[in-house]
């Protein structure tokens, strides 16, 4: 990890990020912008400075990191290029939208919106305001993602994508479930469909080469008193005849699964969202399994394949977005569209959930 | 494994098998049968004496093996006790009813039916004439699954069961999707649903100790051009909220898991049909997994739990039949309902899928 001393890079293309709010999740991108070669941790703003004095204090932000009372400070600092939103969902619209009328670049937390009216709204603001919008979903960065893909896209050794099963669970304490703002309908709606199911969703649709579902069937939920969603499992459906399910829940004991299925291969991954360590990583594949004489045992075990990475995928988000910001802002190029792209997709899979449980967990067209 | 010379066991609680035609898979099984100490391979029949003479020869059965040129010879051999039935599923109500009236004890290979109505006639024929009734799912008798339902049932480190997903795929080749029994509607009209996807229901069962979903559902299905199914996706329901999933196909790669999770703890499997390694076998489990500070890493890694046997499981099977098979012949016991109350819950499910899929994939009641 890089001291503190080398944070403050005095590299032209240090992209300087702006912090709105002290969310939980901020200690851990605060501390990936600090990591990443191309950013610093300028600012972080609350809307009680003592507040934000004591979050810098506790999190050992370095004592160059401006303070302020406010969002708005935040985003009236010209020096501020980008602002990671880590804020309740419910607030996302008007505070994304702000921060693009300030030409800030974006980079916000997942659910990016309660649903995809409101998620163009922030869309259409970063389009017409010229700034880079990325969500947070840590895992696509991580250089194990990209070599899984790899293997999805392999003719020879996955063939074509027939299933994905994907879970994200994890068993909330009294106290989430009773305060956190993921079970409360005004900050985040969406409950564990929101939160774990964005990244069960975004799992399929990224096995899945990011090919839409025709059809999407809620299978089944449990809310709290407040009909916000604890616990939801559905299914997705394509023309060719894929088949996904996903199980997101707050009930449940920590699990993250893919399992991608093709006509020759099949991968299984246990920690896709957080890997069981930060530097080293594993996933395991088997391509043209069979079986021995008499199918007695299998003729190969699965392969365990292992990827390190000095930086954790949350700095190489961070080091992705402010590339992406810095070839903006220096090199006059155009914002990278996919990861908009990946997000709208991703909300129209969770509104057509919402909408099958709307319907008495009917079939719904994506 | 043993010589050819002590298989011929003059123990007389020796249990002697007749086998009812040349099946593929009862190449396995008369290993089994030769395997496990209890046992004897009596009498192959099959209804062409060459086919039979064939095969006993190309499998080394022992010369005193007695070869019957009809399934009919096999049932009045007075010597033979019990019989295991690889027939056609079609075939199964004729002959294992007429086994249970020549008082013969029966393994029948899964599926045993084609519906309810046709199991009960089975079942209760061997009922009536008080012989024990098995089906064939080899991995039930695995020392391992044994262990992995303690697991399930330790309400401190699995808590209580919320959702499983299973699936159970392979790539079936040209030839067997052409001619293959299990593609033919006159002879396995369950088609790929009774054949891999009988695994994937009775491991949910399996994990839901045994308590029947409320509702099935089918998501998806494949068919040939005789309408038997190729690949199948279903989910079941329970009244308390736990939900599963399955995956059943011809048409991808060679996949068999179980992934099980409870508010405490998370079982995964991979190879629960036919493990890796006929003598040692593995699963893994985390209990109440998080996470260390700030998300960054799993507080802990699963634990992978070994476990070794000396017979393999399809031997393990034919010990246990033959055990309950030798308590009535010998000790006046009563046949043991535990595995046709199996058979057939697994077959209620069965009917449950196809008449959603009927219903045009529509929820229905267990």
């Amino acid at each position: 990890m890089a001291t503190s001393e080398s944070r403050i890079s005095t590299n032209t293309n240090t992209i300087r990020f702006g912090i709105l709010g002290c969310a939980e999740i901020a200690r851990k991108v605060s501390q990936a912008i600090i990591l990443s070669p191309n950013s610093t941790l300028h600012v972080i703003g609350s809307r009680s400075i003592e507040k934000a004095r004591a979050y810098a204090k506790a999190n050992n932000f370095h004592p160059t990191t401006k303070i302020y009372g406010s969002y708005d400070e935040v985003l009236d600092d010209h020096e501020v290029d980008a602002v990671y939103i880590p804020l309740p969902t419910s607030l996302h619209v008007e505070w994304a939208v702000r921060a693009a009328e300030k030409k800030k670049h974006i980079l916000c937390e997942k659910p990016v919106a309660l649903n995809v009216k409101d998620l163009d709204v922030i869309l259409n603001a970063c389009d017409s305001n010229g700034v880079q919008f990325m969500d947070g979903t840590m895992w696509m960065h991580h250089p194990r993602t990209r070599i899984m893909a790899d293997f999805l896209a392999d003719s020879r050794r996955f063939g074509q994508l027939k299933t994905v099963q994907s879970c994200f669970t994890f068993a909330a304490d009294e106290d989430f479930l009773q305060n956190d703002i993921r079970v409360k309908p005004d900050l985040d709606a969406l409950g564990a469909l929101g939160d774990a199911g964005w990244y069960c969703i975004r799992a399929i649709l990224w096995a899945a080469n990011y090919e839409l579902p025709k059809t999407v069937t809620a299978l089944r939920i449990t809310e709290n008193g407040a009909r916000v969603i604890l616990s939801c499992d559905a299914s997705l459906q394509w023309e060719d005849g894929k088949v996904a399910t996903f199980n997101c829940s707050f009930l449940s004991n920590l699990t993250m699964d893919i399992t991608a299925i093709g006509t020759k291969g099949t991968l299984h991954i246990n920690d896709f969202i957080i890997p069981y360590k930060e530097a080293e990583a594993s996933f395991s594949t088997v391509s043209e399994g069979w079986f021995t004489d008499m199918a007695l045992e299998w003729n190969k075990k699965p392969s365990e394949h292992i990827v390190t990475t000095d930086l954790p995928q949350q700095a190489l988000m961070i080091k992705e977005f402010s590339a992406l910001v810095d070839g903006i802002k220096r090199h006059g190029l155009q914002p990278e569209k996919k990861w908009s792209t990946l997000s709208r997709k991703t909300h129209l899979v969770i509104d057509a959930v919402i909408a099958s449980i709307d319907k008495g967990f009917a079939p719904v067209e994506v």
